[in-house]
C-alpha cells in the first residue's frame, strides 16, 4: 500500500490522481489532500476518499471549508503555507505527489524531501527554480524525484535499466500546440480562448497558455536537465502533433528508446505512484495501425521565442531559470486577465533576464528572493 | 575485453559483426571464425583479425583453405559439423555469435550452451524449431540468449529494467518487405529478383526471401515467444514500411516502449556483445524531424500467408513449429533456384505441416528426425 499526500488534489492533475487511486483502492491510499480554495471540490474529495489531513492554502477558505465537513467525518483541517509543509512532512505518508501550479509547490517539496518522502512531481516549477538545490537535497535525502509529467515520466521509462552515463541525447517531443505551423505575424493577434486550445492534451489554464507558446517545452527542457543530469546541449525537442511519443532517449550507442501511448496523463501518475512496478489498468491502448500516421518536425524558434529564451536561461545558469519562471508566471496570468498580448510574453522575460543580476548556486532563500523581485519587476513595467 | 566465436563469419551478419569488432578493438576479440564455404574471404579475415581457430562444415573446402594459409599465421582448421561444435565450446570465448543461416545453427548452439558460452542469436531457426529445449538448457547453465535481430534487440532493449510478467503485447514491426500494397493476384509470377529487392534492410538471400513472403516475421513471431516467455496470442505484428521503430511492448498498464534507430544491424549486433553496457560508435543518428513521417498498417495475410501458417504453428505446439522452418528452408532454397513459384511456398509448407505428426516436447533427436523427414516430404512431393 503507497500512502499518498497530494498537493493540489482540485486540479487536472490531482484529479487525474485521485481516479488513478479510485481505480486501485488495495495499491493506493489518500491520506492527505491540499488546495488553494476549491472547498467545494475538496469536500466532495474529503467525503469520496476519506483523507486524515486537508490543506487550504487560502485561510478564509479553510475556516470556509471547516464549517462544511459534517460532524461525523474525522479530518484534520490546515492551512496556509504551514499546512502545505505540513500534509509534506507527515508520517503517515510515503510519497508526497506534488501537482500544485507554479512556485508555491518548492517550499512543501524540499520539506518533504528533508522528511524522506519519496516526490512524484507534476510541478514543473519547482525544478526549473531550484533544480541544482532540489536535486541534491534528495540525494542527500535518499529520495525519488518520480517524475509526472508525460514527457518526463517517458524519459524516466527510456531509462530503466539504462545507465545515465550512456544518455548522449534526451528528445522531448512537444505537439506544438495550437498554434504549430503558424507565423508570428499570424500570432499577433491571438486571444486568450485561441491559445488556450490545446489539440491533445486536457490541462490547466497556465500550462495551456505555456504550452501554445513553447514556453512549456522550454521549462520541461530545464526541468530535464535536473532531473537526468544532462547538460543543455544534450536536450532535443521535435515537434510530434499527435502526441503518441511522449519521449525519447538517444543512447551514445545510437539506439533510442522511446515511450508511447495514448495521451493519458493518468499512466504516468500511476507509474510514478507504482515505481518500479506497473499497474494493471484499462486506459485506452494504442493502436498504432489505427493511427496510421506519426509525423515529425522543427520547432520554430521564430514563431514561438519562449523557447528559445528558455534554452538560453539555462545555458545562463544561476538564477537564470528562476527569473524566467516568475516572470512567466505573472506574464501568463497578465495574458489570462486579458491584459497584455501574446508576443508581450516573451518581451517581458527578456526585459526581466536582461535587468536580474544572477546569483551563482543560489540557495533557497537567495530563489524566493529573486522570485518576489522578479514578479515586481514585470508587474512594474506593465503599469508603467 | 569480449572474445567471441562466430559461427558464420562470411555471411551478412558475419562480416557486419567483424566490422563492429574492427571499430572496437580495445572490447571485442575474435578467437574463433567458421564458414560453409567462402574459404577466400575466410582467408581474408584471418590475415586482419587473427584468429586462433578456424572451422569450416564443408569438408572440401577445409582442406582448400588450409592450403592457402600462408606458413607465418598460427591457426587450428577444423571442419564439418565436429569443427563447428569445437569453435562454440572453446575455452577461450565468452560468447558465440550464431550467424549461420538455417537449422544447422542448432547443434552447436546447443553445445555453446552446455559449456556456459553466452549466445548472440542471430540464427532464428534455432529458436523456431527448439526454441523451448534451448531455452530450457540456457536457464539451467546460467546462460544469456541474446537476441541480434534488430526486432528481437529492440525488445530486449525495451525489457530493460522491466518484469517479463508485466508484458501485455510484443509488437513486433516489420517493413512489409518488397511486395507491401500488393494483392495475391499481383504475385502470382514474381520472380526471385523481384523478392530479393528488400526496401530497407541489406541482408542475406534466404532472409530476403523470407521478407518477401512474411515468413521472415513469422519466424521472429515464433522466437519471440521463446525469448521473452510470452504466448502467441501475446505478439503481434504491425507493417511499418520505413523501419525505424525496431519493434515494441506493451506492458499491462497502457505504456509501450520502443526502440528506433535508422536500419543498421551493426546496432544490434554490437548491443549484443556489449550487453548490458552499450559501447559508443559513429552509427548513423536518428534524425525523426528530417524523416518527418514514420507509417503503420496491419498486415495482409490474404497476401502473406506464411505469416498466418507461422502463427497457427505457434498454436499447435509440438513440432509444428521445426516442420514450418524445415520445409521453409527447403521451399525458399526452391524458389532461388526458379524451380517453384512463389505461391508454392506456403502451399507446400502446409501441405508438409499436414502430413506430419507432431511430438510434443522433442528432444534434440526428435527435432533433428523431423527435420529429416520435413526436408525428404518436400522434395519427394515436388519431385512427384
Amino acid at each position: 500500500m503507497r500512502r499518498i499526500s497530494i498537493l493540489g488534489s482540485t486540479g487536472s492533475i490531482g484529479t487525474q490522481t485521485l481516479d488513478v487511486v479510485r481505480k486501485n483502492k488495495k495499491k493506493f491510499e489518500v491520506v492527505a489532500i491540499s488546495a488553494n480554495s476549491s472547498v467545494d471540490l475538496l469536500l466532495q474529495q474529503i467525503k469520496e476518499f476519506k483523507p486524515k489531513y486537508v490543506a487550504v492554502y487560502d485561510e478564509i477558505s479553510a475556516l470556509k471549508l471547516k464549517s462544511m465537513i459534517p460532524n461525523d467525518i474525522k479530518i484534520e483541517v490546515l492551512s496556509g503555507m504551514e499546512g502545505l509543509k505540513a500534509i509534506a512532512a507527515l508520517d503517515e505518508i510515503d510519497v508526497l505527489l506534488t501537482a500544485i501550479v507554479g512556485m508555491i509547490g518548492l517550499v512543501p517539496t524540499l520539506t518533504a524531501i528533508k522528511n524522506k518522502k519519496d516526490i512524484a512531481l507534476a510541478n514543473k516549477e519547482t525544478l526549473v527554480c531550484a533544480g541544482d538545490l532540489v536535486m541534491s537535497e534528495a540525494k542527500k535525502h535518499n529520495v525519488k524525484i518520480l517524475p509526472v509529467d508525460s514527457e518526463h515520466s517517458a524519459i524516466f521509462q527510456c531509462l530503466n535499466g539504462e545507465q545515465n552515463k550512456e544518455i548522449e541525447t534526451i528528445i522531448l517531443t512537444a505537439s506544438g500546440g495550437p498554434f504549430r505551423g503558424k507565423t508570428k505575424q499570424d500570432l499577433l493577434e491571438v486571444t486568450k480562448n485561441q491559445a488556450l486550445k490545446h489539440p491533445n492534451w486536457s490541462m490547466g489554464r497556465k500550462i495551456s497558455i505555456d504550452s501554445s507558446t513553447l514556453m512549456n517545452k522550454g521549462l520541461e527542457v530545464i526541468e530535464a536537465k535536473w532531473l537526468f543530469g544532462v547538460e543543455h546541449n544534450q536536450i532535443d525537442v521535435v515537434v510530434h502533433p499527435q502526441s503518441i511519443i511522449h519521449s525519447m532517449v538517444q543512447f551514445v550507442d545510437s539506439s533510442v528508446m522511446a515511450q508511447l501511448g495514448c495521451p493519458d496523463m493518468r499512466l504516468p501518475i500511476q507509474y510514478a505512484l507504482s515505481y518500479p512496478n506497473r499497474t494493471i489498468n484499462d486506459f485506452e491502448r494504442l493502436d498504432l495501425a489505427k493511427i496510421a500516421t506519426l509525423t515529425f518536425e522543427k520547432p520554430n524558434l521564430e514563431t514561438f521565442p519562449c523557447l528559445k529564451i528558455a534554452y538560453e536561461s539555462l545555458k545562463m545558469g544561476g538564477t537564470y531559470c528562476a527569473v524566467l519562471n516568475s516572470a512567466n508566471e505573472v506574464l501568463v496570468n497578465e495574458f489570462l486577465e486579458d491584459k497584455i498580448g501574446f508576443y508581450d510574453i516573451p518581451y517581458y522575460i527578456e526585459k526581466t533576464l536582461e535587468a536580474h543580476n544572477s546569483i551563482e548556486n543560489p540557495s533557497l532563500e537567495d530563489i524566493l528572493e529573486i522570485d518576489k523581485w522578479a514578479r515586481s519587476f514585470v508587474k512594474n513595467i506593465l503599469t508603467k
